[in-house]
This record gives structure tokens, C-alpha cells and sequence, in this order.
């Protein structure tokens, strides 16, 4: 299992599993942007290197005086943290709900949080009849026991939004509403789904979101979180001192500036998801239809392929793909890929192809 | 104030109170060794910036291996942090005592860690009188409420080892012992007063490293902890996933191979520290005798100085100096500075005794 640690993109575990360098890994199982890291963040890295003989800016002043001007909101409704899992454990810390709701599958990292804390789960089902989208009638049948819901927007592995229905009522519920938007950057027409702007005057809506995703720099650790800025100021008292590091701030501001990197990214995507969506589906995979970067996808019943045999035949071809089995709610035959570069993404269909013959053919061998 | 979040180093509020660029600040106010960072940062920074398109390695194993060999001790005791600041909440948040015991002056986010978990605090005095030398007796008063002891080894602001049979005494105690060995790389014959290798196999001590001092690298975050394993283990469960960057680690592993860097700082400390001492007491200030590399001193009762006064004065010049007197039982006669290069020093110390002269004589005006 790659999964060691709980996530994808974990290129030494993959390194000691497959006896391969990691640099020769085509990783599909972090969901990294690969049109970055942006250049300017080379700039940075190049510009700034004696500059880490000072501490980071405590208050990380000019990075959130940079996201306040770009989302119109207060800057003292923003706190910037070491990666969006900084935020995760620190909101679940401080709120500390006795209920949390969680739907699943999801991003493992709120469970993680809640049990760290010895708080208890609720956990509300997506489920593929309803191409993993969140449903209100299980939401609602949670809400008489769940004090805060813990969701992603769009959700992480499946890639899908939350529908407005059913934020609109979550919002009207009285119950505190975290939305984990690491991926909101990547949604079309991102401003009219993203509610970062409404978190910040908000009494129960947090919003977090990440850096790393779309400007490929999960390496320096950069998240942030929206919400009233008296929250933000108890979490900020909570929060380690100068948790977000000088190299992190620098390439923060740095990349929000980069309008030309969002539209490539725009375009590449634009194109990129519906022909990997339709060769996938062309070569017998069942994907589910995509809000963001990422494609969930599982192999047929008939072939009899699980996603730990496929995991390791690819794993040995230097491809990492994600075992979205370890995600509750989803079975063997669940796999998770990023959508890369068309190049690459030719390759990882061809694996995926021999791959699927491979074990068919040797799977109906091995019961004759 | 310049400490408005609590510490020196930060040049963001001195640029806002003294309305100059960063950059032209000298900064006594942080520990930084002066002749960081060693040269293999610029390297790692240029030769790595595209890899932070990838996630750190979670379990850091890379730079614990390398620790490991060094020090001689079990890599699964050791947890690497987003700076110590990190190990130190954690540590509290874990081990959890009921009432911790803080000799003061001391670093305040041993405070702070326990303020945040609702934990109580009994402080153990270290006086001029001594030398602000740990004294036996004064441990040995707190020890029947106190489950854990949180000391600098050496301690900041005041520079000062623990003396060895207070060690020896406080491990035969039976309470929890952490020590911050932040500075303890300054040292000399540091590895005669280290408790690291003890640490690793004790069931109630716990030392904490710092490598952004020694180095010079406070902006990326790195520090360290050597513990029994199965407290590791507890404390790992804790962490936040990926809490410790890809650059850090890097850096890490870079730097502790460079030991014509060790030399070169320990030959300049073992000239600039009795030099500086000599000069400053020259010029009438009383300067701590000091383990590390900076200096503890306070202005002469008669030259009626305040320390706020003073970093005005030295601020408005560009210099950067502590407020010692925010340290808990120290007056407003104290003050903390680095010890750094020869023609830095030169400057410090003209323009302190520029101040000095100006402040005795306007305040003798003043009066008059």
C-alpha cells in the first residue's frame, strides 16, 4: 500500500515499494496542477534565499493584505496556516464540535481531526446512484444530533460540488458549516460557487482553502481559512507561532498576481477533462462526471480487477495512481487520478489498457 | 513596542514604527548566527524549487536518518517539527500537566503553550544576585506541586546552562523534564552538556533542537525533538500531517553535513563573545556572563536608561535591540542583543553608547 501515511503523493514510500528513484514516478495520485509550479515562484526561490535568515512576518500581513484585495473582504477575516491541514485540526481544536457530520467518501484528513480530539462522527453517505452527490434528505436526517459539518467544495475524492440547494438549506440550519475549498480554484466560473466571500461575515460558515493545488507548491506548505474575524482571532491565539514560513508568504503573494497561469490553467483543463473522461470510458472505465482536476473512476464488476492489484501492476510501470478504496464508502474496485498533461495522460491511459488486459486475461486464466 | 507578537526578529512592525525599508534594519533583536546561512541553502533553493511540486515526505525520514547517525540514536526517537514553536505546543497539548513549572526569565512560548491548553503555571526565580544561575533550592521548592519542568538548556534571554547538578537532581526528581536546547549548538564542548542522547531512551526527559539558530534559517521553520519512542509515537499522532516542508527538510539534511561551518562559527564565537563583553562593560553596561551567542545586560540604575527609550533611540538608527524587560522578572533596565560580525558590532556599540550619552544627559536636563 502507498497509502502508508493516509495520502496520495507519497514518492518514498512509492521509492521503497517499487525500488524506482523518485523522480522517475509519473505521480496521478496527488492532484497537482502540471502546468506548475508558476515561474515566478523559481524567481522567489532564487531572489530570496538570504532572506531566510529572518523570521517569517508573524502576522503574515502581506499575503492576507494581498487575498483581502483580490476577494474584496477584511483582511482580519483571513488566517493563513502551514497548509490547509494546519487549519483543518486547528478550527476542529477550537470549535470543537461533539457531533461532527462528514459525508463520505472524503478527504480523511477531518476524520483525522475529529479523532484527535476524541470528538464523534456522523457520517452521511454519497453514494454512486446519485453520482456522489450530496443529498438534503441525508443531511437533514443527520441534523438533529451533528453541531458542525465538516464538508468538501467541491469534495475530495469524488470531485464534485455540493448542489445550491442543499448549501442553501445547510446555511439556513443553524449548525456550523466548514467548507474545505482546496480545489475551488479549479471549478469553472469558481466565483459564483465559492462561498469565501459570505464566510467572512458569517456567525457559522468557515471556508478554507489551499495553495498547493493549483499552483503545484504542496512542498512549502500554504493554506488559508475565511471566517468572522472574531473566530479568526481566537484561532489565530491558538495557532503555533510563525506556523507559515518566510518562503511560503513570499510565493503566496507572489503567484496571486500570476492572471496569466490561471488562464492557461483554465484552458488546459477546459480541454484536458472531457477527452480524459471520454478515452477513459472509451477503454472500459466507469469515471464519474468531475467539478475539479481529479477523476474518480472504478473497473467494471466483470473484469474482476481491484484497485490494489492495478495500484502495484502500475506502481511497477513507474505510475502512481491512488487507491481510493482506503476512502470509507468506496470498495476494491475504486481508483482516483489526477488529469495531467495530454502527453502524460496518453501514457497512463496506455498503462491502464495493458494494464486491464494483463489481469483480465490472466484473471480468467486463473479460474479455468 | 517592536514585540508586538511577542518576539524579536520582527521586521515587519519595526518597518511600520520606524519608517524604514526591512532591509536596512541591523537586527540584534533575533539569535541568528551571523556568518548563516551556509551556502548549501543557496544551492538546495536553486537546485530544488520545481520539486515543491511535491508533497514533503510525511514521516521526514531522510533528515531523522541523518540525525540519527550523528547523534547515535534510534531514529524513531526523534520528531522533526515546523520549528521547535511547534514541538513545544505540542509537547504541552500531549503530556498535558496539571502544573507546569517555568524558571523566569524564560522564552515565553513555554507560557504560551500551557495558557493554551488551560494549564497552571508555578515560576521558579532566576536572579541577578546569581548570576540568573538555576539554583537547587529554588527547583526543589516547587517540586511538590509541579508534574513537568519546561527549562531553557541554555535558557534565553539569560544565556545561562543549567548547571549539572540541578540536572542531575531534577532527572532523579521523578517529574517530566523538558529542555529547549534551542541555543545549545552555540556551546562549546556542546556535546559535554547535551542531554539529547539521554533523552532518547528516558522515560521522563525530553530535549527540543532548533536549526534555524545555528544556521540562520528561522524563515523556513525547523527544530526537532528527541523523546522515548513511544512518546514519539504519541506526539507523531498529534502532528499535523506534512507540518514539516519539503525545503526544510532539504535544508536540514544539507546543512548538518557541513562542518567547515561548525568550525567557522564556533573560532568566531570563541573571539567575538569575550570581545564584545569586554567592550560593552567598557562603556558602562552590566553584561551577563553568557553559554551562547547572545548577550543578557542591563543599563546602570544611575544612568536612569529605560529599555524603552533605548530601542526608540537605537531603532530610529536602524538598530534593532530586545526589550528584555517583556521577559517576565526582569526590569526595565534590561535588554538582549545578538552577538554578531566584528564591524556590526562596532556599529552596535557606538551607537549605544551615542544613546547612552544622549539619554543620561537630556534625562539630567530634563530635571534640571
Amino acid at each position: 500500500m502507498l497509502e502508508r501515511y493516509g495520502h496520495g503523493g507519497d514518492l518514498w514510500t512509492a521509492e521503497e515499494a517499487f525500488n524506482l528513484p523518485k523522480e522517475q514516478f509519473l505521480d496521478y495520485s496527488s492532484n497537482m496542477n502540471p502546468l506548475g509550479p508558476p515561474e515566478v515562484v523559481k524567481e522567489i526561490l532564487s531572489a530570496s534565499w538570504r532572506d531566510i535568515v529572518k523570521y517569517p512576518d508573524p502576522a503574515v500581513r502581506e499575503l492576507r493584505r494581498k487575498l483581502a484585495q483580490k476577494y474584496e473582504i477584511d483582511p482580519e477575516s483571513i488566517l493563513v496556516g502551514n497548509g490547509a491541514a494546519e487549519l483543518i485540526d486547528l478550527i476542529i481544536r477550537v470549535v470543537n464540535p461533539s457531533m461532527t457530520g462528514l459525508a463520505r467518501p472524503s478527504f480523511s484528513e477531518y476524520e483525522e481531526a475529529v479523532h484527535k480530539t476524541g470528538g464523534r462522527l456522523t457520517n452521511i453517505p454519497l453514494l454512486p446512484e446519485h453520482q456522489f452527490e450530496l443529498q438534503w434528505q441525508d443531511v437533514e436526517a443527520a441534523l438533529p444530533i451533528v453541531d458542525l459539518f465538516f464538508l468538501g467544495h467541491p469534495n475530495n475524492p469524488t470531485g464534485k460540488l455540493i448542489p445550491r440547494s442543499v448549501l442553501s438549506n445547510l446555511l439556513q440550519s443553524g449548525r456550523k458549516l466548514v467548507l474545505d475549498e482546496a480545489f475551488m480554484d479549479f471549478v469553472p466560473q469558481e466565483s459564483e460557487h465559492s462561498l469565501l466571500k459570505l464566510a467572512s461575515t458569517s456567525q457559522d460558515l468557515i471556508v478554507i482553502r489551499s495553495m498547493t493545488k493549483f499552483y503545484s507548491i504542496p512542498g512549502i506548505r500554504l493554506g488559508y481559512m475565511v471566517a468572522h474575524p472574531d473566530l479568526i482571532q481566537q484561532l489565530r491565539q491558538q495557532q503555533v507561532q510563525w506556523s507559515v514560513n518566510y518562503l511560503a508568504q513570499q510565493m503566496g503573494v507572489a503567484v496571486l498576481g500570476d492572471e496569466a497561469f490561471e488562464q492557461s490553467t483554465r484552458e488546459w483543463l477546459g480541454v484536458e477533462k472531457p477527452w480524459l473522461i471520454e478515452q477513459m470510458r472509451h477503454i472500459g472505465l466507469e469515471v464519474v462526471p468531475s467539478d475539479v482536476n481529479f477523476l474518480l473512476f472504478s473497473f467494471s464488476v466483470s473484469s474482476g480487477i481491484s484497485i490494489k492489484q492495478a495500484q502495484q501492476v502500475m506502481g511497477r510501470q513507474g505510475i502512481l495512481i491512488r487507491d481510493a478504496s482506503l476512502f470509507e464508502g468506496l470498495n476494491e474496485r475504486y481508483c482516483r487520478v489526477a488529469i495531467r498533461l495530454r502527453e502524460d495522460n496518453e501514457r497512463l491511459l496506455q498503462a491502464l489498457s495493458r494494464m486491464m488486459n494483463d489481469l483480465t486475461r490472466s484473471g480468467g486464466t486463473g479460474h479455468a
